[in-house]
Parts: structure tokens; sequence; C-alpha cells
């Protein structure tokens, strides 16, 4: 028996742990899954007799080595911030690490030591990040080996509501983590590279220099720019590209309507509202307005925005019902950002039978033979359930094939890593088709952003 | 003879030591004036005998301990960091303090020591904040006296060209530090109190929400929102009040101009552009717009601000030649912020016959035996040349009779404080006058922000 230790259960676990079970008679597995509570992780499990559920508090550290000494592969499904200590239990243990999280500074500092000790800790391998380098680094590899340059290289991708359970004016639904989606953006301007020009764009315009993007019997989307376009620049090795673009895809029409929130401040996150808990929701736009003992609430916010009476962004505002005078905030001492959340949760939380939708899009523009060409590449993942997300399923099921690579020792580079290397993307993506996650390509004229050059 | 230790000889001390200077003889005094180095000094000092230039480095300890402890009182008008260390020697050797600065935390928590020695150290009595203490405490205090309470307090300052050398399209040149005017507005929403209400301005709105201000004489000025409009409230007593609104003064018109910058990203301080230094103004406008191989910086720019052919803002942006592709910025690794800094210092900068001038405006609604009463108070105040500027005349005069006034005796309550008592603000208000600083006061109808009150 192999010894797999799944730390977390939460969300995004539930395909990971399917797979593990699915697979647990045949590959001779043994799956511990630790959580600090274990009903989700008993639910999941059922009766299979090849995993069982312990309580698992991760800052403990006695119960979080013995857990770990017992295991021959550890997965962290825990929030980023809490991998490290469980690291480096595996860098003292001697037992290979998979997350989905983003290399954080500490967990890169182990590299060394995870190389001296031939250990592989594999990161970065969900959806986004994962699915998108691996994919990414399959087409750009591929036309490498053709003697293809490449000199463009864009990525979307978009957790968004599945067509059949779209049903609200905004085409959007909370399918991930609300808080990340209203702060979305903030902070430094997003930074990218468009034909050899860097490019900046400051939060109060993000929302407003969006871009389309089709996909076949999807429709159309649009897309805003990440924060940095340029991070993994580098790792990919295209610094000699002309044009990097990372973005997040929405339905047309959500960045336009959103805008109104950024215009207002009500996506601030920085101050507290002192009185937030008696406001209304009416009072908290208010807030964001001039004083008036006459004039609405509503003409107020018409006027600030400029916004034609029959434009569609104001029914999407009403559609949030953001000018009721009796449902109130209720949230202490909260930020504008946090009442936001709130009221966006009464509207756009997924219900009983809705499912999810994680779409994809890449844009591969290279030179050969002197000619320009380019390949778009879609994805598009729809869920199941409210357990079977396509969210759950596209972060889970590739860091649960790349554990049982690592442990079959079909994955075998040492080191702290992501998924950039033929020997793990290969077999994985070669896998994830087998669950419906294909990417569909296309030639298409080169474009770049030059509109003269097609 | 009583020796005067100043601290600090740079743009706003002119007055300061000629003030000093003008009553060495009558008052007896003997003037020191520490700098790291002594060449504006030495030219304020000319040849009077009552003063001498010291070089003084204020983080040798040696030298200030000494130059301290030789002096009957100090004056810092060093930037507003570098008083704690010189406050420290204060309290150690028993001297009195005076500063134009916002107290510090560090300075507050020297409160108790100073009152346990009996000294007086006064903060933030320059012009603003200074002069806007003085003058509104007065105010408040007389419709108090005359058993009025006060329900609205508005305060707006502005550092502004004179009329006279009033000469390019924004009606603004640089009269102090520019930094702070490009940095202006940013951080958390300007919040502040309108007739009971708390109301927040974001920054991408702040300068599309200002109000008009009129000065007899002096015609129209607009003003925004400062950060915390509630500052004082407490302090003066306002608790309730139900309007309260603190703003910064410019010429109408440089609001809606400046809002070009805001949207563009070129105020953000948080970010370095890489190869800044070999931008020409040109690039650095096109690096907020779009790629685009055919269409111009300059049409790119109206279309995303959507600015129609004939607005005055356009002329205002070419005034400032931001479209010039030979002029180079010049400047290292640099942010947004100092790089449009940099373009405005060409066209901003005071020539050497322009003079500066100093606006304040105050707004003070106040209720008796039930009926709602308003005080506008105004002043102006005019610079003489380049050196002897309304800045250093404003923010040095009410510093200097400070000084005088607590060697003198005649301000005795020890403490770390601001010019809130009728001890400090009377015969300091009454010496301005005759240095032209004179507040005009006008009865007007009580509006608030409730026009129906009228």
């Amino acid at each position: 028996m192999r010894k797999i230790l799944v730390i977390g259960s939460g969300k995004s676990s539930s395909y990971l742990i399917k797979y593990f079970l699915d697979k647990a008679e045949a590959e001779q597995l043994q799956i511990t899954i630790g959580d600090i509570n274990t009903n989700n992780a008993d639910a999941l499990i059922g009766n299979n007799t090849h995993a069982n559920a312990i309580t698992l508090d991760v800052f403990d550290e006695q119960s979080r080595a013995e857990a770990i000494k017992n295991a021959d592969i550890v997965v962290s499904m825990l929030p980023a911030r809490f991998h490290i200590e469980v690291a480096k239990d595996c860098i003292k243990y001697g037992k290979n690490m998979v997350t989905a999280s983003y290399v954080s500074k500490e967990m890169q500092a182990l590299d060394e030591e995870a190389k001296a000790k031939g250990l592989i800790f594999m990161n970065e391998i969900g959806v986004d990040p994962g699915i998108d380098h691996m994919s990414a680094m399959e087409v750009i590899n591929r036309i490498r080996d053709k003697g293809g340059k490449i000199i463009l290289f864009e990525s979307f991708t978009g957790g968004l509501v599945a067509p059949e359970s779209d049903n609200n004016l905004w085409n959007y639904k909370f399918t991930w983590n609300p808080r990340n989606v209203v702060v979305a953006g903030q902070g430094s301007a997003a930074k990218f590279l468009q034909e050899g020009k860097y490019k900046y764009i400051p939060y109060n315009r993000l929302f407003r220099r969006t871009e389309f993007l089709e996909i076949e019997d999807y429709g159309r989307f649009e897309a805003y720019a990440n924060r940095d376009s340029l991070k993994y620049q580098h790792t990919y090795k295209l610094d000699n590209a002309k044009t990097m673009y990372r973005g997040t895809m929405r339905r047309v029409g959500f960045s336009r309507a959103w805008q109104m929130f950024v215009l207002l401040g009500m996506t601030d996150d920085s101050y507290t509202i002192d009185d937030s808990e008696n406001m209304s929701y009416r009072d908290f736009v208010n807030a964001f307005l001039p004083y008036s003992p006459t004039d609405s609430v509503e003409l107020k916010l018409r006027h600030q925005l400029k916004i034609d009476q029959d434009d569609i962004v104001w029914d999407k505002l009403e559609e949030l019902d953001v000018f009721n005078d009796s449902k109130m905030v209720g949230l202490k001492k909260a930020t504008p950002a946090q009442i936001l959340q709130k009221i966006l949760m009464d509207s756009w939380t997924l219900g009983e039978d809705d499912k999810d939708m994680i779409v994809m899009y890449h844009k591969f523009g290279y030179e050969i033979d002197g000619e320009k060409h380019q390949i778009d590449a879609t994805m598009v993942s729809i869920g199941e359930d409210q357990t079977y997300t396509a969210m759950a399923k596209t972060v889970g099921l590739p860091v649960a094939i790349a554990t049982l690579l690592i442990l079959n020792k079909q994955i075998t580079t040492p080191g702290v890593q992501i998924p950039i290397r033929k020997e793990v993307y290969e077999p994985i993506l070669k896998e994830l088709k087998d669950f419906g996650i294909v990417f569909h390509e296309k030639k298409v004229p080169y474009l770049g952003y030059n509109p003269l050059n097609a």
C-alpha cells in the first residue's frame, strides 16, 4: 500500500479525492485525509475502505509531523499561507509534496534542500496556475520544436457560471472566493507588454480597457488585464516575446457595470466605515454620493456616473437591490469591499442546482521562416453539481494526477517546481482529456496588436 | 540677551528670521541659525550683529545638544520627521520649543514630560496647520461666547500663484513642495461629514467633487476634499457639528484638468517604470494608452478620456508639452508621479519675478435662539518676491510671534500643544494684522448643504 496524505478537504478537494478513491484498488493506495473538521472528508469518503479521515490541526507540530512521517507523499490543499510548515516537515522526513498554490518565497527557499534530498515539491498545478502553465508550455514547445519563435503570448482564464445556470443580468455568480473578485485589480497598475512597449493601466481604467474573446459554442467573453502579465515571461523563456498579456475572463458587459463600483469607491478595502452595522444598502450607496435633502440616491448616482436612463448598467444595479432601505448591512466596522461583497452574495451565490464553468483562452503568435502565424487554444469545463464543480475538477485533477505520477516515479526531477517541463505536462494533459478537459486549437491569421499586419 | 536657536533655514524661514532681526534691538534678542549649509542663513542675516549662523547637523548629537543647551528657546524649521531629536534634547535641557509641523505621535508622547517640567512645545503654528487653527478658534469661541452652537465648519486653504503672476492655463504654479501636489489625495478615500452623514470620496472622484468658493476682489476658486476632514473635530470641540469639511483650494478648472492625470494613472507613486530614463514625454503618455501602429498618442488619449476637440483641458495638456517626443524624462527607475512632477516643473516653476499667494476660506454655521446663521471668513496673502513669499510669511510669522510671546511669558500653559487657546491665538492674530494677514468676515444666509433651508 502506498500512503497518500491529503491535508485540507475544502471545496476544491472533491475530484481530487474521488480520483484517488477510484484508483485506490488498482494502484494500491491508502488515502488519509487530514482536516481540522472531518465532515466534508467523511462525506467524500463514504464507506470506501481505502481512505480514512483524521482530525488534523496543521499548527499542531506533533500530530502534523506524525501524519507526514506516516505518508509516502503529501498533498496540501490548505490555503497557500499554511503550506510552509507542511513543506518543512516534508523536507525533514523526506516526503514529496504537491500543492495547487503559487510558489511563495518561503517555498522557493526550500529548493536547494529538496534537490539535495531528491524530493519533488510540485506547486501551481491546479487550474490557474496549473492547467494554464501546462497547456501553454505544450504549445510553446511544439512551436519551438518546429523552429518557430514565439512573439506573442496571451492567456486568459475565468471562473464563471455555466450557461445553463446563467440567469442574472451580470452573467456572473461567485464560483470561488468572492473576496478576490471584489478586490481584484487593486494596488499597483496592471503592467503588460504590447508589441515591445510596456503598458500600464491604473485601477480606475482597468475595467474599461477590456478586450473581447470568442469561444466557439460559448459565445463572446471579455477580459481585463491581470496585475502582472510578465510574471512568467522568463520562466516560459519568452524574454524575446513582444506581446505578453494575461487576463481574467468575464461575460461581455460585466466590466462596464463593475466600473460603477470602482468609480463610487465601493471596492475599497483600505478603511472601515464607522457605523456600517446599522446602514441599509441604500445608506451604503449614499455614503459615496453628495448630501442632498431632496434629490434621490438614484438620481445622484445617475448624475455622478453619467448613466443614461436606458443604460443596461442601471438595470444591473437595480437587480442587486442596492437601493433597498430596509436590507441592512449588519457588519461591524466593515470596509466598503466587505459590504459590497455581502450585497453581491445575496444575488451571486450559486443556487443548489447551479453549475459553474471554467474557461481558458491562449493566443500564441509566432514567426517561422519569416512568416507570422497564430494559434488560439480554448478550453471550457462545466461542473456537474455543487460538489463536483468545474473549479474542483480543474484544480483537483491535475494535483491528483501529478501525485500519482510522482508516486509511480514517472515524474522524477527533484526540486521546488511548477509544471512547465514535458515530463510533467505531457502525461497530465493526456489524462485530463479523459475527464473532458481538452484544449481546442485553431490557426488564425496573426494580428498581434497591429491590425495592419493582417 | 535672550537667545533664540532657529534650526533649519530653508524657504519658509525668511520672514521668521526678519521678524526676529527687526525686534532684536528692542527685545534684546540674540539669534543663532543652525543649518547643515549656512548659505541661506548668511544671506538672510546680512551684517546684522544680533544674529549668527552656525553649521549644525541635527543628527550630530553633541553639537545639537551644545546648541540647544546654549539657547533660551528653540525653533525647529526642519522637515517634520527631524523634530523629535530636537524635542528630546529640549526636554533634557529644559527649553521651550516651537514648530510649524503636525504633532507626530512621538512628539505627543512627550506631553507629560513637558508638562512636568513646565515646558511649552508649540506645534502646528504655521499657515495650514496654524493660521487656520487660530482664525477658526477665534470665531468659534466668539460664537460660543454669545451662546451659539456650531453646526457647520468648513475650512479651505490654497497655496497658489498671485493674480499678477498667473499666466498659464492651469492658473497654477508650484509654490511649495511639488511632490505633495502630485500625490495629493492618494491613499484612503476622503472622509467628511455633511448634515450628519459620513461621506466618502475615492481618489478617482476626488477632483470631480469640488465646490466653488468666491473671495471678494479675487474671484472664484474651487476646492477638493482633504483626506480627513474630521481630524480636528474633537480638538475644536465640534463633536456635535453636523457638517465638517476641509479642503484644498485651486483656481476653477484646475481639478477637472488634473483628473486627466489621475485617470491615466500618471500620479501613481507605487511602482517604477523600467526604462524611464530613456523615455520621451510622449513615450510616457503613451505608456498609459493602448498600443496602436497607426493611431496617434493624441487621438488615443482623447478617445480614452472622451475629450472633445474644443475642450479647454486639451489646451492645458498641450501647454505642458506632454506630447513632445524629444524632451526626455531622464530619471532612472522613476515612478509615474516622479516623471509627472518633472514634466510639470518645466511649466509650473515660479519665474524670478513671480509672486505666490495664500488663500484661506472658513465657513461657520451656527444656531442661536433657534435661528441658523453663517459667517464666512476669508484671508488672502500675497508674496513680495521669491524670498519673501506669502508661504514664508504665513508660515514664519506665527512661529516667530509665538516664540517671542513664549519668551516674554505671555504664553504660559505648558505641554505639547497646538494654537487653539485664546492665550495663544488672540495676540498672534492681532499682530498678524500688522503684516496684512487679516480675515474678512461676512454674515451670509445659512445654507449648510441644504438649499431648502435658505
